[in-house]
């Protein structure tokens, strides 16, 4: 990140701005993955400024905490990087949109985590605010994932909420997804001679047959629909227009709901597809939504009473590994996250503090 | 071709050379296609120095032939280009073997022409012989394609031998092919959302399955067994790791019996994949044996009495077109064809010359 002197870029942030003007605040402060050290030092420097919070930084990931001894924690969570930027900053207000890189996924999430930092000096839980780096690159440098790694302990709590953009709904948990490759293999001939070759594109129409005929579950957990997909996604074989062909590939993925593990997927997988060469190429476990804990009970009432499952896979995995549950729930808007056309209401925002400062201060079950 | 004074490079044929030396004086005359115009020239002044042809000239293809006003014709084809020279230039002589580029495939087979053309000045049937250029390349400039369309009546004849490799065993007409391609279309989705997609890969389930149900005909026509085929040659479906595809192409090549034409063989795939969108993208006929005709039977028995079924499509398939039945008959191996150790056998080259010079002079049936 460049902050050079003269320009415009702000080097602090200020908390007591309201919702949507911290988030147009963070927003101008450029912070595509790989470039948060400048963004992570402003919400580094505010968070220690405030007297209740104990703060700890690793690498470009801080993490803030109250220490009030309550019976539950809660951890909110947010990425402060974005996608890179395309030609949309600085931010602009049109009405109640708030536009420009960043705003839906995720800094108006971030600016109502730092809103609730400052101004819940007494919550009715402990609080844990995470900002972590490289959520938007590959997952090898994601920091939660490193925390996870690294600082487990920082991340110990009884429900999490990830504010990734989900509309303003709770979303629980998310789905686990595995990929596999399936071999087929012939013997390659001259096309006019095809007998004596042995056609390994035609093996994969039984592969084919299974994927067609296959009845996905749907599966409900703590009223959650969560619904299963196998599909295959790429498939190639042929040498050349007058060969047999000896070879063909078949990549499938597998979304199952978290009621499994990545075990029981593959084992599934084998059983689907017996009697084939099978891969695992790529495995993520999902995570279950946690709504059976009486704080994320108390956060789905607290939120509208409305939830539903997340398909697909969220960061909130990596707290489901940690044994902690986890939903899905910001302020932005999933449809435009990545667009060049980014942009999020002012009130949703807003909406989402107020919702959440009442959840944190409101009687607990 | 570069014929620079100085080099070894020759200019001129000698045809009182035997069969084996005319074709190493051939094989040393580089004729790459699309270089053939310096072997043509010296092919047509061989030619014309024979008193009993007939010769005609149309770019670097030759054609010469008796007016004996005899009872039937026959054709005798070669091509004079060759493929890329490998490093196997000038041709040597171990044993029997001759080496070089173009022993096989084809100028052993256009050194029994021009042998035949030299010595038979009173054939029992009227002779046409033909030369013609880039049949190693693509179709369009191929020198016989462009005979039968500019020439038709150069190419007038009762039975044809075209004199491609095919270890000095008669090998009658030629299979046709036709490629086609199916298209499978779907609806695009994020793969954790598959219910909101089509996909396009698992309709390709029911195109294979087809296709490794089918069962081929095998069809005897004058004595010779041809044996159809119908395989998928290429498949290729996917957008990314993680998106339902919504296309996904299968290519299917069908090699034919020639008692079909190319409109039977399309009627034959649109019911074999009825319910699928179907284009033909590549078709070529096949080409009957004509073995029934005095002319072939009498040149089966004079070349040893055995004649098999051509799978490959060649050149025969040109005649054919013209109503002209033919076979495939040279002393080269098609099993050394376009290969850097390219050879041929001396003595297969003596024995074709010496059994078609006995058909050519024996009784006619």
């Amino acid at each position: 990140m460049t902050t050079l002197p003269g320009t415009s870029v702000p080097t602090r942030l200020d908390l007591t701005l309201d919702g949507g003007a911290l988030t147009a605040q963070l927003v101008d402060f450029p912070s595509v993955s790989g470039e948060e050290e400048a963004l992570a030092d402003a919400v580094e420097q505010a968070l220690r400024e405030l007297p209740h919070l104990t703060v700890q930084r690793y690498g470009n990931n801080v993490v803030a905490r109250t220490e009030l001894g309550r019976g539950e924690r809660v951890l909110l969570a947010g990425h402060l990087d974005t996608v890179p930027i395309a030609d949309n900053l600085p931010s602009r207000v049109e009405g109640d949109l708030l536009w420009g890189c960043g705003t839906s996924d995720m800094k108006s999430g971030v600016a109502v985590q730092l809103r609730l930092a400052a101004t819940l000096p007494d919550p009715n839980r402990d609080l844990t605010f995470v900002f972590y780096d490289c959520e938007e690159i590959e997952a090898a440098r994601n920091g939660l994932g490193r925390l996870a790694a690294e600082h487990p302990d920082w991340l110990a709590a009884d429900f999490a909420v990830l504010m990734e953009p989900s509309g303003a709904m709770v979303e629980g948990g998310c789905q686990g997804t595995m990929r596999i490759r399936i071999r087929l293999t012939g013997v390659r001939a001259h096309a006019a001679r095809a007998w004596l070759g042995d056609n390994a594109i035609h093996h994969a129409a039984e592969v084919l047959g299974r994927l067609a005929a296959y009845q996905p579950r749907t599966v409900l957990i703590d009223g959650l629909e969560y619904r299963e997909g196998l599909n295959a996604v790429d498939i190639r074989g042929g040498v050349a227009g007058n060969v047999i062909p000896d070879e063909c590939q078949v990549t499938v993925n597998f979304r199952y709901a978290p009621d499994r593990g990545p075990a029981d997927a593959e084992a599934h997988l084998r059983e689907v597809f017996a009697g084939f060469d099978l891969e695992v190429t790529d495995s993520a476990p999902g995570a279950l939504p946690g709504l059976d804990r009486p704080a994320a009970k108390a956060f789905v009432a607290a939120t509208g009473g409305r939830a539903r499952a997340k398909y697909g896979w969220t960061d909130v995995a990596r707290f489901s590994a940690l044994g902690v549950p986890a939903v899905n729930y910001g302020p932005g808007d999933p449809n435009l996250a990545h667009k060049r056309d980014e942009h999020c209401s002012l009130s949703a925002i807003a909406e989402c503090e107020e919702r959440l400062h009442a959840w944190l201060t409101g009687p607990t079950a």
